[in-house]
């Protein structure tokens, strides 16, 4: 038996998410039964984390144990040619036999696209959010950087939590705006070791809440004190939000 | 009555095409559609030229008649709120009586979007054509100068036309690759006084023969002095090419 990992990429788009869920389209679903197609055994794979429906994926990482004893860029033509038009493999590379996508990763990016003005960019709306006036988006990095360092992100979490804390170090929120095609983008960057469920959305819809002028800088940092998710902004859709990379010491 | 122009684009991917089909989802019809609904009248709508199922629009022109009194910025408004979401307009404008978006125009520019190698961008996949080989793309920039100035592009049409002459001005072919999120892709554009039926998908085909390694540099040239369709390459497929703008001299 080898311990394999992978770094792919998906169109959350027709995707009900990551994880098996009977009679639902998912990326685990799929890209399983596509490496039982090649190996002819069945085969668990598990990923860095669990992404919701309609989320992208630039670098997730995925790990699985496998009898077969193709070469690792065998398997990486193997599986692209088999696999759906949405998920596309890059690498493929032997792990230590113990290796867990979720436990061992130390560092995760996420990135949330968003355009912003009277002109949506229709190239680009399922893999972004439209905002229908222009962002502040000095205001927006100026409020991102209260959000850097090791807080509680309790009002950013969503829902009930198994959790034992809800501490996380944030290393980066960058802001930008980007020239396009035919309209500006801005992006949304988030660096941490580790993140709650729906938190880059939260944050991301907390932002925009100051993008727009609703609401001053500071309120940013009183959300984060409150530790009560009733104090954020609006859950950011999914659509806009990729799972960039992950970092791992092994 | 006023006369007006407007310049729009579309995404192509669910669209029969511009011309209004019996049945068909097209943009034309989603245009008047959308415009009888604002102004309460039906309206012709021509465009500048018709762009095939699956072309995608950046800066199409169209042209038409209106009672409707409302100012160019509402009529913007009005229209990207009732819209599908798959058409945008930039702006509309008061143009001379008679104007005709098809026999006005002067200058066009189309762009064909192409990904190389063995990692498909399956974020751009509705937006693009993926060769499975690296291609050549100093090969093909010496191969594109061959097809600039006035020629007779007869081998590049495809199917009988009524047009009176295939001869066109050429102003630029360029081929330049460029960076993106995790691939490369390659951009071909073409300016031209006029373009015949299907001219410049088949331009892409003969250059990605030239691109592949499957034919030398000069037998571009071979191809054009043939003045015969079957002379060229295979027809690139209608989801990489944008029209990107029409130039007017009124």
């Amino acid at each position: 038996m080898r311990s394999l990992r992978s770094t792919i990429a998906y169109d959350g788009t027709h995707f009900a998410g990551w994880q098996r869920q009977p009679g639902q389209r998912t990326v685990q679903r799929a890209f399983e039964e596509t490496l039982q197609k090649i190996t002819g055994e069945a085969t668990c794979v598990t990923a860095s984390g669990r992404t919701d429906a309609g989320v992208h994926a630039l670098g997730q990482v995925v790990g699985f144990n496998t009898h077969c004893m193709y070469e690792p860029d065998v398997l990486v033509k193997a599986l692209n040619a088999q696999l759906p038009e949405d998920i596309v493999v890059f690498d493929v590379a032997t792990a230590p036999d113990d290796f867990d996508p979720i436990r061992d990763a130390v560092r995760k990016r996420y990135r949330y696209v968003l355009h912003d003005g009277r002109i949506p960019n229709i190239f680009d709306r399922q893999f972004s959010w439209h905002i229908w006036q222009e962002l502040d988006v000095a205001a927006m990095q100026h409020a991102a950087k209260l959000l850097e360092g090791k807080h509680d992100f309790a009002s950013f979490e969503t829902g009930g939590s198994s959790r034992l804390t809800s501490v996380r170090t944030v290393y980066e929120v960058l802001v930008e705006r980007q020239g396009c095609e035919y309209t500006d983008r801005v992006v949304i960057e988030v660096e941490a070791d580790g993140f709650l469920y729906n938190m880059v959305r939260n944050i991301v819809g907390t932002l925009v809440q100051v993008g727009r002028g609703r609401r001053p800088i500071e309120w940013v940092s009183e959300v984060l004190t409150a530790l009560d998710r009733q104090a954020a902004g609006q859950v950011a859709p999914a659509q806009g939000l990729f799972l960039m990379w992950v970092k791992y010491d092994c």
